[in-house]
């Protein structure tokens, strides 16, 4: 049975503040753990898991917990088997030698969470986030990443220094820039993101060069941000090649 | 003062079963609102506003509220100045003349809600949804259309009939299928997004002649089904077309 100090300590996870203190996340549901398991073993502190998903697993250090203490562990609304406690990731500042993304202020944990998705479906190995942005260990950042939290490096540009440092070319994903289908395929530069309702901050935009609109052909006000991030991305990864 | 008849009303409105008893859905939030106004100002039924929100509207039956009030009505973490009450819309069974999106059971309101937004933005007038997919009047689903849910057609398929009756090419969206880069501008057609987690159902896959994947370059194990779907659209309506 599960003291009521552990308990505590788990649900207190949810809150950045004891995040920031312990330097640990939860993560939950067997599709996540599972894959975290594989890719940053090293990271796992605790698991607590129902009987089955114990039962279906190589892991050994597992707490077995019925399905009343599953509910008190887990942020979601329909817990799923498996709440799984890590050590925070590390990251480092990218050269920008490859292609990366920039995100000013990108607030909304869904969207953090599938940007960082999305770049992993593509291959970007970077992220770099203005301050602002969400927090990375929001369990909801955790749970739209499906996994890819560990597989893409996502720095904190605290002094918001590291845009002023790059010399590759900087894209910007605008509302009144060209069409996608100007550009040519891209490998390496750095396409800027920016906050949901706000857009990209001036002082950012200054520093593009490229401005790239994603083209409309019906009535809607603007593309969600993760969206226009899987479509830039789509383009810039796959973009003229099939041209050939 | 709203009387307490008024506030447990307009909440009762959160749940599927009032909405369906009364016909009536809510949205929240001075974007969207002032968004419906103009586009289907005959479904208002009732405004809620704060003074400030009350004060710059044209529209003449706001009733003023007070915040405290305005945290009563809002189903949001954050209350945003005015909830509104509509009337829901019409629908129509399309006759895929022209492009139209098949979702089946596309269960997460959220991407629900963000794939309307997408067909809005990309001009495709018609949505089809199997049985399962999310409630169109469910609140999330509602606000991550960004008002976008009053100019796209969303017909509910309770039969499952419809896609049996198409005579177009049906696509599929699919990890195992063709790159999409395979694929020309597409015009016509009908294009079918599966669940989040268990994709497209056999019998429906099975209607299918045209599989299309979005092409892999980094580790994840998918895409989320929004991303998906805005990728296929931008690449179906712009596609090759900027190859020439």
């Amino acid at each position: 049975m599960l003291s009521k100090k552990v308990v505590k300590d788990i649900q207190s996870l949810a809150l950045k503040k004891h995040r920031e203190e312990t330097g640990l996340f939860i993560a939950e549901g067997p599709k996540i753990v599972e894959e975290l398991l594989e890719i940053v073993p090293g990271q796992m502190v605790a698991i607590y898991a129902t009987e089955e998903w114990s039962k279906g697993t190589n892991y050994k250090n597992v707490e077995t917990i019925s399905s009343i203490e599953l509910e008190k562990l887990s942020g979601l609304k329909t817990p799923n088997e498996v709440v799984a406690v890590l050590e925070q990731l590390k990251s480092s500042r990218p050269h920008g030698s490859s292609f990366t993304l920039y995100l000013d202020t990108v607030q909304d944990p869904g969207n953090f969470g599938t940007i960082i998705r999305i770049a992993d479906w593509f291959g970007v190995k970077d992220i770099v986030c203005s301050t602002g942005c969400a927090d990375l260990y929001n369990p909801k950042v955790v749970q739209a990443t499906m996994a890819s939290i560990a597989r893409v490096n996502v720095y904190y540009d605290e002094e918001e220094t590291w845009l002023n440092a790059q010399t590759k070319t900087i894209y910007a994903a605008s509302l009144h820039g060209k069409p996608l289908s100007n550009f040519e395929k891209v490998n390496t530069g750095i396409l800027i993101i920016g906050n949901e309702s706000k857009g990209i901050r001036k002082e950012f935009l200054q520093r593009a060069s490229e401005f790239i609109t994603v083209p409309k052909r019906g009535a809607a006000e603007s593309l969600n941000a993760a969206v226009a991030s899987g479509i830039i991305l789509s383009h810039s990864t796959i973009g003229r090649a099939f041209c050939d």
